[in-house]
């Protein structure tokens, strides 16, 4: 039972990679530990920023993706994901330098959202800037209208929750990131969001679904169903 | 900054893998992603059950320990663990078997215990019934007097709140497991103990220190201390 073996290349961060694997454990039905799936993960915090590199102002984090996907493919994994949105802009490189299929998670949510909400016609994103500013969901999710907050909610709201001071990065899950993060999906829902995508692995530790009046989506709960074959 | 790769050889069970990981970086100091440490983590749920092959009911674990420990020797780990108490039983076996240093729980344990609680003489131990038999306590425990619940309360209590139907194992982590445990502890309370180890996994997923009158000591908290060197 559950006999592949899935790789998490990890460390985009840290938290983010913990807290997926915790809730893949949570999401595999199982009566003793033996039926859970075997886990290798190399959580990597030293591999360069990628919104940094995205925006053409430090290293490429490819050669460092890869190395640490290395480690996964000596100990032989079937599937693996990467619990990092904004890595995925450099997706199709990685994925090059390794033998083993990594599940790409906007291409999954599209399945997903077509499957679940076909009716829906204009989605907003939660992102960090490296990640609007590819476009990459616009490039992944075919047929849907892709809304941004606006320049300065973006830096403001979305960028200080995430990066700043008192930021999800740093360690604080209170009111204050989830408050910046709330008004911008606020935003974004007045302007016609019918869905909103938790878009980078830190949104959904503060934001959660009783927190907007729209389906708030976590693009690695997608993952997780796809890689439990659920 | 915290250069060295730390090694989680893990999966015994997942979710207290993914736990122990999840505490480690919220231990790490950092100002940016970049700042947590390597960890490379083999959690491998198919390795057979420690408790039943230490009572000579089931296969032995250590060839399967070392082979996933073997993930971590070949991705250049410094340094490791093994977040499941039940199976230091096989410590040395484990550590013979790899080229990096294990931290040894119970060891770490000692060492803590004779520096913080140096007054302390009688500590209860909530664990399986395997740890129990196997007196893992009382051997790296120098000089301490270690008390268990009685019989009747290790088997229907403590074992219960863990392998039970409504145990942790199970993904139950509410009142049931923690009102088992807790009256195992204050029983033992009642009969002197001046402290309580944590002394499997589980229990601290459900027992936390605001339950019980005298100090609760989780031996991977000890573990993450000498990980990252504090």
């Amino acid at each position: 039972m559950n006999d592949k073996r899935i790789g998490i290349i990890g460390g985009m961060g840290p938290e983010a990679t913990a807290r997926f694997y915790l809730k893949l454990i949570e999401r595999t039905s199982v009566s003793t530990d033996q039926d859970h799936f075997r886990v290798i993960i190399d959580s990597n915090p030293k591999i360069p920023d990628r919104t940094a590199a995205i925006l053409g102002e430090g290293e490429s984090p490819v050669p460092y993706i890869i190395e640490t996907g290395k480690t996964l493919e000596k100990a032989g994994v079937d599937i693996a994901c990467i619990p990092c949105i904004t890595s995925h802009y450099f997706f199709d490189e990685v994925q090059a330098g390794l033998d083993f299929r990594i599940i790409h998670a906007i291409k999954a949510l599209n399945r997903y959202v077509k499957s679940e909400y076909p009716q829906v016609k204009k989605i907003g994103v939660l992102s960090t800037t490296g990640t609007v500013k590819t476009a990459i969901y616009d490039k992944d999710l075919n047929g849907l209208e892709i809304i941004y907050p606006d320049d300065s909610t973006q830096a403001e709201n979305v960028m200080q929750a995430i990066y700043g001071e008192e930021g999800i990065k740093r360690g604080n899950h209170g009111m204050k990131p989830l408050g910046l993060l709330r008004i911008a999906a606020n935003k974004m829902i007045a302007c016609g969001a019918e869905l909103i995508i938790a878009g980078c692995t830190e949104v959904p530790i503060v934001l959660k679904q009783e927190h907007i009046d729209v389906p708030l989506i976590d693009p690695m709960d997608v993952v997780i169903s796809e890689l439990i074959g659920e």
